[in-house]
């Protein structure tokens, strides 16, 4: 899935605001429009973020190339991969390297992070195997491939057939408008359920491992990702299931110790009861809480899978090892 | 809630297809409006189509009053409680009773029972409690009360303060249509959530009980009721939180043995990439699975609470020693 393309000098993205309805591609012109890409949303997904901003950067850097660094990370200052590309185009200016090939190098770079881990993720799956995953954590966060998908997308290359189940992922629903439309557009057999679904699929007999990407791993284990990720695994674990998480070794924060020092973000009303519906789903005074985010306890956790290996409980101990 | 009004003869009907944006009173005028109703489903749960059948044929019969309750049948062929409640107006016929008030006892009989479920559910709860709730079993299912929200409803009459949390309840939404509004209208506490959010909810602390309704109970506990049920209980389990099923005694099936025999009816694709939205959430290609029911197995059930009693395992013994 190509959805950053450089070609001639012309950087266009995939409008990710757009799908699954639409694909447009948007050509960037100048700073102002790579801002608003990051802002609105129309490229998302922290790697993908990543080497967007690298690519903007170097294109777009103008007389003062600090400035326009400052100006381009204000455009979502959460995003650790934005400033830290940024930073590396910043670097590669003062030592005077070419630009265009630094960000190259960038985007290279995560293409070959996500096909590390695919490999190792494909490595515990079956040709014929039915998989479920929950969120996008594919291509179009990436650049090629993904983490919780790569096995996926990598495993179609090479001529494996997966039945995939999506959970289409509430309030955002990511899993519907993302996941289940990569997964057809690169010809994988995909079927998208309601995230309540997940527990049916699974007794069924339908499932024999559940992949998923991560937002940040703590240092014993304990996962971060997208809201409902937890219950996935309780269910997974229920049904004797594996449960793999699959991310880039940069996303294990040995500084947070367990997931119970990761601070969950709470979102708006607005997204349950009135996002993308004709008209309100609940009362105006109806509250609603909205958690973007939830902790995987690491005990329900088969593996971790990294670009660097697969790593297995005693995940305090095996992911300090992954280190050396 | 006032959901079926008899009014000086005039039978009013809560339109549920307009909620929770619009409250409209419909009159029904002939039988065909009250066919209509049903069909349509401005009324809906099982008690509430029998209440309103009652009426309707007792008010509309015409010269063939046989004729008409097939008619008024042929409106939902798989609800039960509909045919039972017009064969039981077409008896009173026959024997000459008072039609009207035939229908005012079913309604009042429908009443005392959920009073009775409330009752007993209540028991089981306390002052300041959290509950977690699932799909729809409130009064716009039945016609006060409810089943499943009975002991909340009950509870809010008799001072009791809860927080509730309802579950949106994916494709269909009653939870945050329904469930929500109906709460809402009552004066409790109510907190909306997608249904992926409930093992969160869990892990926080903010659940002491889980309260559900069933569509059917096997003889040894196992219960079928709107799809997601079976995840709750699983999370429930994982959390040490009790699990309730609430129902009226009549939905136990001594001829459906196990869970296993019951078949999980597949609705359209439609309902989960289409329904409510603005514009399509899936490509048109993208197969969905989409089972309006799931089967939780009786390990899971902590209760199941009839208007003859509470019953806890072993529930395959003690189910039957109800009856006696």
């Amino acid at each position: 899935m190509d959805n950053i393309i450089l070609d001639n000098n012309k950087l266009l993205i995939l409008d990710q605001t757009k799908l699954p309805n639409e694909e447009v591609y948007i050509e960037m012109k100048c700073i102002e429009d790579c801002y608003n890409a990051i802002k609105l949303l129309e490229v998302r997904g922290a790697p993908a973020i990543g080497i967007f901003a690298g690519y903007s950067l170097a294109l777009f850097h103008g007389n003062d190339i600090y400035k326009t660094k400052e100006y381009l990370d204000s455009s979502r200052p959460t995003a650790v991969n934005l400033t830290w590309a940024t930073s590396r185009i910043v670097k590669a200016f003062e030592e005077g390297k070419d630009l265009i090939e630094e960000a190259k190098a960038i985007h290279k770079e995560d293409i070959e992070m996500c096909r590390n881990i695919s490999e190792y993720g494909l490595s515990l799956l079956k040709d014929g195997d039915g998989i479920l995953t929950h969120c996008n954590a594919g291509e179009l966060a990436t650049s090629k491939y993904g983490t919780g998908l790569g096995p996926l997308i990598l495993g179609k290359e090479k001529g494996y057939t997966f039945q995939v189940f999506t959970d289409e992922t509430r309030p955002l629903l990511q899993g519907a408008r993302l996941t289940s439309y990569e997964l057809e557009k690169c010809g994988t057999d995909v079927t998208l359920i309601c995230d309540n679904m997940a527990s049916l699929v699974m007794k069924k007999g339908l499932i024999n491992a559940v992949l998923v990407g991560c937002d940040r791993v703590a240092a014993n284990g304990d996962v971060a990702n997208k809201i409902g990720t937890s219950g996935v695994a309780i269910l997974a674990k229920h049904y004797n299931i594996p449960f793999y998480v699959l991310g880039p070794y940069s996303t294990i924060d040995f500084n947070t110790k367990t997931g119970d020092d990761i601070v969950i973000e709470e979102r708006e009303s607005d997204e349950i009861k009135n996002m993308f519906y004709e008209k309100p789903m609940a009362l105006p005074e109806t509250k609603c809480f909205n958690p973007a985010f939830d902790v995987t306890d690491h005990e329900l956790i088969t593996a971790i899978i990294t670009d660097k290996g697969i790593v297995r409980p005693p995940f305090d101990v095996n992911l300090k090892e992954l280190l050396k």
